[in-house]
């Protein structure tokens, strides 16, 4: 099974092929230039490198969010665009379960934080359960836009050793240090962001299991409203 | 402190930027091209991708062996190059670590299984252990050329659960469902092959702690002979 993996939800741009139990190839960029001007080209590069025939692949698994609102865009409508084009099923793969695969088997609670502004984050907590060769993940706490401070009574609540990730990680680094009452640590560089790799094994697995969408049915989920959706509301309730 | 990693130790070619916590880039690719074909290009393209001024880098880090021969010499060769135009150190990362480095922060011991042929592996056993914010790599099992039936009475001697990664895993996955008697995981896609994201990262631990090489003076470890070498020896010997 060959999965085309594509994660833009936040500052990473990052294009992976995953088949069976291996990764054929990734690229990952974590850099200024808008995520218009690096998926595509990235993805181009890769397929030609490994003479890729897209037509070839399974499903597309895009992170589908929540994440920043552009970044999802473009990688919605290049998920659709492809899969129309190649008449391939679509794979809604969480941003946040997507981050938290990168710490595949690990003991502890995963919580993935994504800086989502105002003091908030896009947030979730995992676990690694071993299941036959391997380890299932299952969810501790579901998908949310929170306050860190709340995340982080969750977590002590629950008391069990943590390990974060995330661009929101060195935003709430001080918060952390001042009201995570459990142990704590922080993922480092290379599993610490997104992965397209991590987004295409997931989607092997979801794909095994049926979970599916047509190109044309596909929606980003953002979680919550945009800042300009939020104001117009407000301005029309007052 | 910005690393430049690279590893062709396998059949994996990859190339990465790691600065302080976060991955700048990555690009891995795993396919029948050699590496020759592929570890500079993809170089190219991704400093190009992140306009990266490489005489920004602090150090290059190579996966240092063991591995293939060939794979080991194209990868020395171009930390070499690069090193000496740019006047840069060397760090030297065995790939056996950076492997391991993969699965950073699990609670089992880690077993790199890398296909050496003739029912051999290159091996060593890692594990994790809480420092600081995060987690301390120490060797458990020194890297050696072995069988793959020794290492497992090792492990099993260990008694601890084992994560396996690696080539070698598909290559002796049957063996080690009938002889390893202690509960194993085996990596998933993503997680079971070299990163170059890894040894970067590594890398950066090791030039902190002043472990470096000048490009002059840098030699892979093979760990054992060529194949040439042994039959040469065999025949003066005989």
């Amino acid at each position: 099974m060959k999965i085309l993996g594509l994660d833009s939800s936040g500052l990473v741009a990052s294009v992976a092929v995953v088949e069976d139990d291996a990764l054929v190839a990734e690229y990952a960029t974590n850099y200024k230039k808008t995520h218009s001007q690096t998926l595509l080209p990235m993805l181009e590069a890769l397929a030609e490198m490994i003479e890729l025939d897209m037509g070839t692949i399974d499903g597309i698994a895009i992170a589908s969010g929540p994440g920043s609102f552009t970044g999802l865009r473009i990688g919605s409508a290049t998920a659709k665009g492809l899969g129309l084009v190649l008449g391939k099923p679509l794979i809604e793969v969480p941003t946040l379960e997507g981050l938290a695969w990168n710490l595949w088997g690990s003991d502890r609670i995963v919580c993935p934080l994504m800086d989502a502004r105002r003091n908030q984050v896009y947030t979730a907590a995992y676990e690694f359960l071993p299941q036959g060769e391997g380890f299932a993940m299952d969810t501790v706490i579901s998908q949310n836009p929170k306050d860190i401070d709340i995340i982080l009574e969750e977590l002590t609540e629950i008391g069990r050793p943590v390990v974060f990730l995330g661009d929101g990680v060195p935003v709430y680094a001080d918060t952390i240090r001042e009201k995570c009452h459990v142990p704590y640590a922080l993922a480092p560089a290379g599993s610490n962001r997104q992965r397209g790799a991590s987004i295409a094994a997931l989607g092997a697995v979801y794909l095994r299991q049926g979970k599916t969408v047509s190109a044309a049915g596909h929606k980003p989920e953002y979680l919550r409203k945009s800042q300009a959706e939020q104001e117009s509301q407000r301005r029309q309730c007052s």
